[in-house]
């Protein structure tokens, strides 16, 4: 594994000199993010790529290769592929498609690269998938060819299609969370995700995994594995392909055969794995299992400047496994010391749309001193009639002192607001749009807090 | 309702200079979005406010005011509201909270409001509530505190709380929608939901109808009455308070008890409004409503350039109750002879992301001419190696003369992709940034397409 995510020297077999192509892009991603290790164009005319020397096979390079790149056409990679495993290459991704997800031709094409992995140990990953990324700043390996480039960072994303897994890290990308390491892994001849989990199950750059896939080839295996990994660092998985018409299409893009359709989503949840229904639902969970505290049980809190949604937040919260908290008579004594008369201090709390900056502060610190109350979800719609920057330093103020996981709600129209947004993202305090997305994912951290525990 | 919509004239009892009061903004708001009647600030101390003459009360301003807003403090109102029904207001909007939703006390205020309205004819809308917004450039009734300004549109929002309305309003102005008509209702206690969407309906400018709810009073009539405008035009409704926490919120919030919890949400199916989960699926549904026309059947084509959005979207519209159509013979001919050969000719269509502007415009058109495809779902993931300008410029030509309806999902990094989204946008066509989004919509254009038919 370190082979294919520290690996110290990376050849291109089918490198290019053409800005669109694969072969060319894979270098340009290498150079540009500045990969750390030796870079080996392999290309039959042997010209100069990119300003590298270029090896007319990987057999003619004169360094040791800890991974190979192949992106030649699909009948050419078990021939390239068996040269690599002659080269003493450890690792190769096969980024080529047209394999199992072809039909029989494929199938077969795809027998044989199973078959020169055992016979010569060499390990592959793919075919037909994105590659991987390890945004360490040691290694700076960006093997593959997305579009997205993202900053170093704590989540590391494993997906069986390319697409998702590029759609996840582009999302990531836009609420400004950064990447660990990467792995798109297509139709998943010999590499498993489970090695890969385990891998950055000792990783420690890796704080939360987040997951795509298509189908589970050994259930019992994935169980077992994924149990252990899940048991140290959370899993956020989405898996598709769970009714009959998505099930034929994932025969089609990855070659897997999803018989039983709820298997997969049985296994997810044995496996401790956290389910996600959707890309931001996965995203907006990610970043909050980054960013926050686990909390000790179900038990919410709500605090809301403005009715409707802290309705929104509190059925959320029920449906997905959360309890209101029962605020004890001293919280409710000490807030309505504090609060405007008409505020209503029954949780949710109402503070109403006055609401100021000490309001905001008094009822957050009441309700987290409150031994009923094990998180807390704080729905802040911005009033023109209120100093919204203080309330922001304010709550920003409790945030980073808390041990309990706040979740912060910012309802605004964001070019007015922009400084007020600033006071939140300057601080590391991920705010949420709307207090469906903070209460889901806040039930995922409470599910993750209180798994194994009676 | 034309007193409340399409006013004349306002007054604003409570109207002050201070700006962080709501007395300032809504005439402030009047002011900025340019109010084609005439503006009266009522005031006890008489002095000019922002400029406008003010007067001591109600009773002293001089012309006939179709519309008063009453922002004085709660004890007060029903003493105010008794004098605008004498100078002959036809309707009041009472923003001022303090009623219902603080208790006894309130309750019995609110109780008076409501003999005030039956003794003497006068109309009522809220109280604690945020306003209404009518964008009509011939009114520019921006009779509200919000902090949106919204261009004018198609869409019209009906929210209980106002802070929930805020935040769809908000929503749509980020995606570059624009707003017909906008009423925050509060406590509703006189003038109902079922009025204003009675009006709504025989508006012409609202094409779809955009609903938020936390309690309804009167199942039968509103069923009836909604069925009507539902047969008419589209609505799509969020209920909320559906948990026992919830409904123990909305209590609070704006004094409505939900003894039966699914209640609401029975009446919401019986009276043909289409039901939604979340802020984001609601705007999304609605923009899709404005610009696409109604599927007459529920077979889905999906044609994608990278397999897992394609599984993806496939799932959830089965789990919707659409289906994925079964292409004809001839259909998957002409694919075959247009597209990869390692393609995918069985739908979902998949193209590989190596496909082009000429790919995506014939499989477009191959699909649209299939009598077994009622509408169309197009994935497009934004790849480094194809003229993704190109691409955008053939989906958009054979969008605008479909009359199925084509959802497009658009994935890719925003910056450097600019230009091809602008080329999205400039065409009006509306682009989704996930599948799972652009297929939750789809399902909601072809339950209302069928709606009624056999």
């Amino acid at each position: 594994m370190d082979a294919l995510f520290r690996p110290k020297s990376v050849a291109v077999i089918g490198a290019s000199d053409r800005e669109l192509t694969i072969g060319y892009r894979i270098i340009r991603n290498l150079r540009e993010m500045r990969f750390r290790g030796c870079i080996y164009p392999v290309n039959p005319k042997g010209v100069e790529i990119q300003g590298l020397t270029t090896h007319r096979s990987i057999l003619e390079v004169p360094g040791e290769v800890d991974l190979a790149h192949i992106v030649v056409k699909n009948t050419m990679v078990p021939q390239v592929l068996t040269d690599c495993a002659r080269k003493g290459v450890k690792v190769c991704i096969i980024n080529t498609a047209g394999f199992k997800e072809i039909g029989p031709v494929g199938a077969s094409l795809e027998d044989e690269l199973v078959r020169i992995t055992r016979q010569t140990g060499i390990r592959v990953f793919g075919p037909n998938c994105q590659g991987i990324i390890n945004a360490d700043p040691e290694v700076n390996a960006y093997c593959n060819f997305t579009f997205t480039k993202p900053e170093p960072g704590f989540i590391s994303i494993f997906s069986q299609s390319g697409g998702v897994g590029e759609a996840i890290n582009n999302r990531l990308v836009e609420l400004g969370e950064g990447l660990r390491m990467y792995a798109s892994s297509g139709n998943v001849c010999d590499i498993q995700c489970t090695e890969i989990l385990t891998y950055w199950k000792d990783d420690p750059g890796t704080k939360v995994i987040v997951c795509h896939l298509e189908t589970i080839s050994d259930p019992d295996l994935f169980i077992k594995v994924v149990r252990k990994v899940s048991s140290k660092k959370p899993i956020l998985a989405m898996i598709t392909g769970q009714t009959d018409a998505g099930a034929r299409a994932v025969a089609c893009h990855t070659g897997g055969i999803a018989k039983d359709r709820g298997r997969e989503a049985r296994v997810l949840r044995k496996s401790g794995m956290l389910p996600c229904s959707s890309f931001e639902e996965l995203c907006q969970a990610a970043r909050s299992f980054v960013h926050l505290p686990l909390p000790h049980g179900n038990r919410v809190g709500i605090i809301t400047n403005t009715g409707g949604p802290g309705v929104i937040a509190a059925d959320e919260l029920v449906n997905r496994g959360c309890e209101i908290s029962e605020l004890t008579e001293k919280t409710k004594a000490d807030l309505r010391g504090t609060l405007l008369p008409e505020a209503i201090v029954s949780n949710p709390i109402d503070m109403l749309a006055t609401a100021n900056a000490q309001h905001f502060a008094a009822t957050l610190s009441a309700m987290l001193s409150d031994p009923n109350v094990d998180s807390l979800l704080v729905n802040f719609i911005t009033p023109f009639f209120v100093n919204c920057e203080a309330v922001a330093h304010r709550i920003a103020e409790v945030w980073r002192k808390s041990e309990k996981p706040i979740m912060c709600v910012v309802m605004t129209e964001k070019t007015h607001w922009a400084p007020t947004l600033k006071i939140f993202r300057d601080a590391g305090l991920p705010i949420f749009e709307f207090p469906e997305i903070a209460a889901t994912a806040l039930a995922k951290l409470t599910a993750y807090g209180l798994q194994g525990k009676p």
